[in-house]
């Protein structure tokens, strides 16, 4: 068994790809569900036997299934729409070919290794980012996690089949570490492969505007109760409140009811993504984006409610550890990042730290998120060395 | 053959009604389909024969089919998304009652009269409103007609089986008027029957506005190009060169690529819908939006394109019919609108009128849209006189 990256890579890249080069792997749907069967398929060839952990989270074992100190590595296989193909599946692939690597290099491991497979870390059928994590580590109640639905109104239950396991038992015994390999998402790394600090605090908030449906062509403009003009005004004033507070704000999902040309919307749902270097950075700003919104639509004669939908809190990955991988990895660089991870759920039980590749454009959540086929070759390899040193 | 309105009208209620009380009835799809298998029972009871045009128009005749001089009496089936029941079908249904109506009362007519059916008025499927009765009066080519798509890319040659046939041959000599009953739109009229003297000018416009997809947590404000933000502003902007001018613009459908809450869009595709009473104020409010969309995408370092999807001219009524009908009904009062109607179109063809029937809350497009029975039945009163006297 000695595959490249460019084998493993290629095998992968055409599934779930839309024409516009992007890729639509929502967790539990046909293409995510072929990537499982390859996953299933690759440990198979390695002779690593595959658990899963009753939330959706594939395990593939090297060494004793749920022994004592478990160093998993790995990350997810689903993606935003249209995203890109690095996002996730690059933490699994180089999983699968650290594993290659160390037994190569003759390693014999004192602990077991698993490389693992979260289900909905994008939230991008389910609506709640890392559900998988969050279920293992006990951060959401199965029975919350059975209920969510997808934009068909399929429930996360009826993809998994059954109500989901939650919190694994001894999870903080059996898991000793979670080193999760991902592509880095700005433009902050400068060489091949970075260690992550810190995640920043973030959430989701649904806006629902509402107001009064009507006809667009006979209404007067002084009688409208138009939800559209709200929303509007919110996603220009969250843009102006995170740039005033050195934080991110984004409206960039929306659903109109309606959605007719020559109807006023009766509804109109609007999503805030909302980040921060810190907890107290990023209320203030989703405190500001909600107030400035909440009066306008008091001038607009709509009505807003709105609705926390996820919230992540600051993630500082565990110094001591993040400190021995950058050594060893000849000092790399040990940078935050605003994007969120199953490995941030996990660090609140377990020591997690993350490698990340260099991304040249800083592009993702993108047909055009790129990572150079050398760079992955070199997080491989470093995914390798910190492995074999923490077992 | 004595059927009520309330008999006619519940039997079509249930047809294509959602949950929440707004109907899904679009062209050449399931409901409308329904309605359109009733609409040939209702002219069959009567021994009316039904033509079609070859465009999807439905003709039933009481006298000669195609013979010279006849006088239309309809209104469209398709609805909104979520629209109100009476827009379109009250006009349908009244037509059919007034042949009663006047059949009862012994009248014989000297002209044809048919009962019509319009396909796509309000273009709620393909884009384009008045698309049945433009094809029958050669306002649109039959191939565009053809080529026009729904949002699952059906396009309007295969829902209508065929290529339409495109204008009526002997179209002046064949129609003699058009006479339009519908429900008035807005809160002009308080009398149960009003006549029209003029449909404002009016028309859709689509905007593209085009940024670069990327991550919304890790890209920093000041690299983003999101046209979400460019079209929110368009959206505020809109509204406000309507209210300076005295128009009517309004932007409530709208599309976004990916729609993710975690993806800086890559698209943002948004309807701008404006009327005004003169072209020259409409102009001038279509020109003003672009021209401050255009600055702010500059701003956004987005980019914009516009699209004119369809304009309907000035109309103003025919002046003595509408005059003679006004009489006829008791002085009843004359009045413009800002919506646009198959009327509208033939009337640069053939002499058209229009009869409102009192909405009393003034709501259209929307679940909330009423009339009362007894103003409809005045309003079927209203047309057998009007026909009556016409034939």
């Amino acid at each position: 068994m000695t595959a490249t990256f460019a084998e493993l890579w290629n095998g992968i890249a055409p599934i779930g790809r839309a024409r516009n080069g992007g890729y639509l792997r929502y967790a539990l749907e046909e293409p995510e569900l072929v990537l499982r069967d390859w996953f299933r398929n690759q440990a198979a060839r390695r002779d690593m036997p595959v658990t899963d952990d009753g939330n959706g989270n594939l395990f593939a074992w090297w060494g004793d299934q749920w022994g004592q100190d478990a160093v998993l590595t790995g990350s997810h296989f689903d993606s935003v729409p249209h995203g890109g193909g690095f996002d996730g599946p690059l933490g699994i692939v180089s999983g699968f070919l650290a594993v290659d690597e160390l037994r190569r290099l003759g390693h014999t491991p004192r602990r077991p290794i698993a490389v693992v497979a979260f289900v909905e870390e994008e939230g991008g059928r389910f609506g709640v980012p890392c559900l998988g994590s969050r279920l293992l580590t006990g951060a959401i109640e199965p029975a919350q996690a059975a209920a969510l639905t997808d934009r068909e109104g399929i429930t996360f239950g009826e993809a998994l089949g059954d109500t989901p396991a939650g919190r694994l038992p001894g999870l903080t015994s059996r898991i000793g570490a979670l080193i999760e390999l991902h592509i880095e998402q700005g433009r902050a790394l400068e060489v091949p492969v970075g260690v992550a600090s810190a995640i920043w605090p973030h959430g989701r908030w649904r806006f629902d505007f509402t107001g009064h449906g009507d006809h667009a062509g006979t209404t007067r403009m002084a009688d409208r109760r138009d939800p559209m003009l709200t929303f509007a005004y919110t996603v220009l004033a969250a843009n102006k409140e995170a740039r005033l507070n050195g934080a991110h704000a984004t409206m960039a999902r929306v659903e109109v009811e309606p959605n007719a040309t020559n109807a006023i919307p009766s509804l109109v749902r609007g999503w805030l993504d909302a980040r921060a270097a810190e907890t107290g950075t990023l209320d203030a700003v989703v405190e500001a984006v909600i107030k400035r919104a909440t009066e306008r639509a008091g001038r607009d004669g709509t009505e807003l409610t709105v609705t926390n939908e996820s919230f992540s809190t600051e993630v500082t990955f565990e110094k001591p550890l993040a400190a021995r991988i950058a050594a060893l990895l000849g000092e790399a660089p040990v940078l935050p990042t605003g994007a969120g991870h199953d490995a941030g759920v996990l660090s609140a039980h377990v020591p997690t730290a993350m490698l990340f590749v260099r991304n040249p454009t800083g592009v993702s959540h993108s047909p055009a998120e790129h990572a150079d086929e050398a760079d992955c070759v070199e997080g491989i390899n470093a995914l390798a060395r910190v492995l074999g040193d923490l077992t």
